[in-house]
């Protein structure tokens, strides 16, 4: 009865109860990480650095592992995962909804920016720069788990966690340079799709080898076949229905109905192509390369643009305040770690750049490091493989400071990269470029 | 053990266990909720009928009380108010985020197209509007209440309950039709801030009658005079800020500089505003009109646009998931629910409409229909007042009635009345305007 009561006093707290309360500290929440994205990303600005990275940092500094100002540290987050509900929850569900709707907008405006006849030209290369990218990084991460001890089973693991790719940061990076329609961007979008499919094939391997039943390989050439039909079908076929009816959309008399229909396929594909077992970007970037086709009847990226200006900020601020720094202390950890980590570096820069090598050397440099970075993928893996008691604590830790590192590391490298090629874009002005104006 | 290698199986489901799979739900959540506000405000537009009806109506049918895609019943959420966790907590949170960002940006946007100098005014007109308004409905839902037997305290909890506007619905409409610069529309919204404060006054008195300490005066008048400062000086100081800095926006360097700020304005002087004890939309809009100073600067309402075309079809879709229709099946509740309905529409409309009839009686109508949704806010008090066990389940339904029927009845009224006045706009043609064209 107090409580209710209280509920109503509004003295120093809002007027409308428990629930709504939650709502009002979300979206305080939601203020900060917006304020702090882009106040870091003025200073990046300003100091010549890519805008990711101060969100990133952003992300770090509020966390639950700095100042605690947004987010549930993840072991709190890991006890949610068997649906067993808690307080921390909602919060939860309400950052990464958030998050991987930034992401999905991220995606979409990239494919916006990419017709299919781009990737196609780029096809056989992207898929030789996948396929060399994770069986390199797969064999050394394997080699390294091997040589320190673990067993079979769980070398696989760790090898598998280490494989994935997650195209947001490169994507985010590309964008912010306006390198979208460059080659290199478009080789290493291509890759990232197949590196997305070649994945799927590692992990269904992988959780055969942990069941007893075991799955009948009728079971994984359908998944893996409906992963390959999606990506093909939505493709192909979305162009041509694009090209031929696109024109129609025009008629439609509710407001703003183009923008509506892009935003309502973008969701549409993103739910599908998670449902199939790929990732929902895989989906957004797609929805987002049929549109594309209609560039010129509907200036679909300018509508866009608010939604990402919104959304990604808040993704990768939340991307950053997952990072527990604390790792970094650990000195028993830290050596294999980095180890760990110079393998996944130099498995997707020489097995991904090997593929890229005709472009010339710093072309096949830039397509490696863009597809340097892990992410959520990754994390899953080692989740399950620690749950299943295969992948020992240490090896854990070691596999989240991969993921850490190579986000951190990847956007100033390929900003660099990009610059010394003299391809930077007005939005980043370098001194190095100064020069070559008259 | 089973559960996470089950996880890694994505036959049929996601690849990404539990915790990822309640996000691809709320996902799939949002595309439901966004393609059917979306078909549903197309088929209206065609009818010419109001979007924001088909939005609602589309929360009906697709929400808990019909085919149950979307949302949890209102009793299971009622439980989740004393903060216990369960499982549908993440969900509701996300939802009800989701849709107060989209109230949020529907009253900056209404802010946008709004000077301080247009409220002013109509000030005193507004002040009168809606103390009108409020105290007729108090006084006609209070006899009601009286009369059918209800206790003084109940009653008391009942009319207050029946009193605050709900600005949302009226702001949507006067939007969609293209007419927030009618003097009707700024009468409106001035009215709505003055009814906020009102009705917290009014809160702040109901809170102390059940209470047994009671409420000092000097606490009472401190909050009150908290909320007219803050809204007296965002809107002078803002105004004096925007015009005197304004410009300097330009020299920020992150992407979409004056866009971002604000976003982030809204978003912190919602939060502040919630924090005070006005409603968050209140300071969204006080947020907007500091920046329709700037209107000549930036153009951001076109850049707001899209979140607006993205968020508050969904902020409609939800309201009307919360709408149980059942109960207009109850013959023994229904007699009584119409007659409160009908207090609570002659209280705004007579008593609204009063203040504002030298304008004529057709504007005064308009203002006294504009200002008769009732919303979340009736819901509290009337919630409160169940919980203490001083408004009985018959007469808490009742007045979920007339937050229902006030909802439903204003849009295609307003819509007629400015049609009949001949001031219909171009996006929604009436055949009885066409005799007026040459």
């Amino acid at each position: 009865m107090e409580t209710v009561i209280d509920s109503l006093h509004f003295v120093g707290a809002s007027r409308k109860g428990t629930s709504v309360d939650t709502v009002t500290t979300l979206l305080l929440h939601i203020f900060i990480m917006f304020v702090a994205a882009r106040v870091a990303g003025e200073l990046c600005e300003r100091i010549g650095q890519p805008v990711v990275i101060g969100e990133l940092a952003a992300g770090i500094v509020l966390g639950p592992y700095a100042l605690g100002w947004i987010g549930l540290p993840s072991h709190q987050m890991a006890e949610t995962l068997g649906g067993a509900a808690h307080a921390g929850e909602a919060l939860n569900s309400v950052y990464e909804t958030l998050a991987q709707l930034g992401v999905i907008v991220l995606l979409f405006l990239v494919g916006l920016e990419t017709q299919l006849s781009d990737i196609l030209r780029v096809g056989p290369r992207a898929g030789i720069v996948a396929a060399g990218g994770i069986l390199l990084s797969f064999g050394l991460a394997f080699a390294v788990a091997v040589v320190t001890g673990q067993v079979a089973v769980a070398a696989t693991f760790i090898a598998t966690a280490v494989v994935a790719t997650s195209i947001g940061i490169t994507a985010r990076v590309l964008t912010d340079l306006g390198l979208l329609d460059t080659v290199e961007a478009r080789i290493i979008l291509g890759a990232a799709i197949i590196d997305d499919i070649l994945t799927m094939i590692a992990l269904t391997l992988v959780s055969s080898l942990g069941q007893s039943g075991g799955l009948s390989a009728g079971t994984i050439v359908l998944v893996i076949g409906e992963a390959i039909a999606f990506a093909a079908i939505v493709a192909f076929a979305g162009r041509h229905v694009a090209r031929r009816w696109g024109h129609r959309l025009e008629h439609l008399r509710v407001q703003s109905a183009p923008f509506s229909v892009g935003v309502a396929i973008m969701l549409g594909l993103a739910v599908l192509s998670s449902q199939i077992g790929l990732a929902a970007i895989i989906g957004a970037f797609l929805a987002g390369m049929v549109f594309s086709e209609l560039r010129e009847d509907y200036d679909l990226e300018r509508q866009t643009r608010p939604l990402y200006d919104f959304l990604v900020p808040l993704f990768f601020v939340i991307t950053g305040s997952h990072v527990d720094w604390h790792i970094f202390l650990d000195g028993s950890l830290i050596g294999i770690a980095l180890v760990l980590t110079v393998c996944a570096i130099v498995g997707k820069v020489v097995g991904c750049g090997v593929g890229a090598v005709s472009l010339g050397r710093r072309s096949a440099l830039i397509v490696g490091v863009g597809m340097v970075p892990r992410g959520e993928v990754s994390l899953i893996v080692a989740t399950a493989g620690r749950s299943l008691g295969v992948i020992p604590d240490a090896m854990f830790s070691a596999i989240v400071v991969v993921i850490v590192l190579t986000t951190l590391v990847v956007p100033p490298c390929l900003t660099t990269l990009f610059r010394s090629q003299g391809r930077s874009t007005d939005s980043l002005p370098s001194p190095a470029d100064l020069p070559l104006l008259p």
